[in-house]
């Protein structure tokens, strides 16, 4: 079949993807020696700005992963997770997997292509690719996302930070994201501007109700954000937002809103588009369809962990939860079928 | 109905439980603004060695909780955790919840009574009270466990550390979690003695012969562990197990067996004696059963998280997963009935 000696090798398992849930899917498979292979980099296909080691290394400050008081920095809090991963025998490729051929049989591994052009075979796969958020596609919006100046995809993450307290924020969308982002805000924020392109929402009426009963949230219907203005932080000397340019859908009037906060709330793409003709299966949103509790998928051999299989709570510790889950039912599954 | 004025009071959330999985919850919904009260003792007549803090206080090294990639001790673990959500405004009440009344209405609120004799009134709440494992009871079983001297109730935490490689260990149990066991320690351990008190296992067929077909796995049928030897480790100067006494079942005859490791997989216990009579739904092994994915139990308001609703993978890290859940489910719950 191969051309390439190298590739007669069957690893027990290929890890794909470098965010929590892959480097703790990595920690505990390494631990338990099945000497997993970690293909970290994301299809380049897929959209939006993945790079290895997942949303986090978009994000300055992390509060909300527990046993950090002080907070990290996303970054630093990937390299903890590989180093520990490594420190127990993980090895890392520095590649994309490009297309997969999954065999449901298990009694042939699963086949692996990057990138590069390596092929890979394994008996089992955990998939851990992770989603991106949905940006505006705004020259300023990426740059200030990933520098803490005040833009971001996750209320939940960032809205108890300092900078948005007391502050007028705003959020763009028109779901159920955006009404619970909206909600959330309502907290910290003196004002939550909820910037919707149409007239009407998207988001379930109770959910509509529950976000603009709060005194201090306002619909602003009909209008885009075409632009984010940034001011240079006094106290930082960072750049910070100042205020979003509006474009009205009806009139194309435009008008500048303060802000000391962007929330953008359109949604999330999990990287699935390399599963595409893989025969595995996805829920209506395009996340990987995970069986009962756990991380099994339709296919036998193949785990998902992470965000590409969780549209709900999308969060640093609940993904490398379901890391740790993948590998120990990757392990389970492995010895079941005497493939260790 | 109340004698005191503060218990008039409605709490918006009650958190039962002080491990990765109250504390991460107690993390979220303080950030939420939900000032969540922390209730952090276990119900006393529940078995086993329960303490504030869980089954890690009574760690040593937590080599598998990601971001320490050098291991941290479980006790210095849980104080970052507490001391993150305390960062954020949860509150902290050192008490035992002994009974609590929950209302399914949800027009109502749910009523815990501590063993001090205090009444709280919450409009929701989380339980997250754990698992103890079940313990031989024997003289220097839990002494050794505390410390680090080579009893362990859990193989995948605790079986890659150095001092079970290439060293004789022991098993205690014979269903499917002392087969599981068996089978991750025959990868570091030179040999893994099985040790069951009948002479034949409750462990499903295939589980038996994965381990069992391993060749460095040994049964000891007939067999209980009635001593644990220990000796002064001449490096460390701590006391480490050296040997096991059994006392064959059938003969009554006494024998020693030299092991640098034992680990006791007889079974968890949820701590769930105080939720006997609450109307709560468990499943057959006495856990709490959770509705689809997350952390709704069935009763409205009522949510479970750690291993009090998990008997498959009881890690720190996937505790603490399923706080983050929890105390997202709770927020969401609550916005949707207007009580916050």
């Amino acid at each position: 079949m191969s051309e390439n000696g190298q590739d007669s090798k069957i690893e027990k398992l290929v890890i794909i993807g470098s965010g929590p849930a892959g480097w703790t899917a990595a920690l505990y498979a390494s631990r338990a020696q099945l000497e997993p292979l970690c293909v970290i980099g994301v299809p380049k296909q897929d959209p939006g700005p993945v790079l290895p080691g997942g949303q986090l290394m978009l994000t300055t400050d992390v509060e909300n992963y527990p046993g950090f008081p002080e907070g990290i920095a996303g970054p630093e809090m990937m390299q903890l997770f590989q180093k520990q991963a490594e420190r127990f025998g993980a090895r890392v490729m520095n590649d994309d997997v490009k297309t997969v051929k999954f065999n449901p049989s298990h009694t042939e591994p699963h086949v692996l292509e990057t990138a590069s052009g390596k092929t890979i075979r394994a008996h089992a796969v955990i998939i851990a690719t992770g989603a991106t958020a949905n940006w505006l596609g705004l020259e300023n919006e990426l740059r200030l996302a990933t520098t803490g100046g005040g833009v971001s995809a996750c209320a939940v993450c960032d809205g108890a930070l300092p900078m948005f307290r007391d502050n007028p924020v705003a959020v763009v969308g028109g779901g159920d994201t955006a009404m619970e982002e909206g909600h959330h805000l309502s907290k910290f924020a003196s004002k939550v501007y909820v910037i919707h392109r149409r007239d009407e929402l998207r988001a379930s009426k109770v959910m509509q109700e529950r976000t603009l009963g709060k005194g201090n949230v306002e619909m602003v219907w009909n209008s885009t954000v075409v632009d984010v203005l940034d001011k240079k932080d006094p106290a930082s000397g960072a750049d910070v937002i100042r205020a979003v340019v509006l474009e009205d859908t009806v009139t194309n009037e435009r008008r500048e809103l303060e802000v000391s906060g962007l929330f953008v709330a359109i949604g999330h793409t999990p990287a699935t588009k390399f599963l595409r003709d893989s025969g595995l299966e996805f829920d209506q949103a395009g996340y990987i369809d995970l069986k009962k509790r756990g991380s099994t998928t339709n296919i036998p051999g193949v785990f998902a962990a992470g965000d590409v299989a969780d549209a709900r709570y999308r969060q640093a510790v609940t993904a490398a939860g379901m890391g740790c889950q993948a590998a120990l039912d990757a392990e389970h599954w492995l010895g079941e079928h005497a493939l260790v």
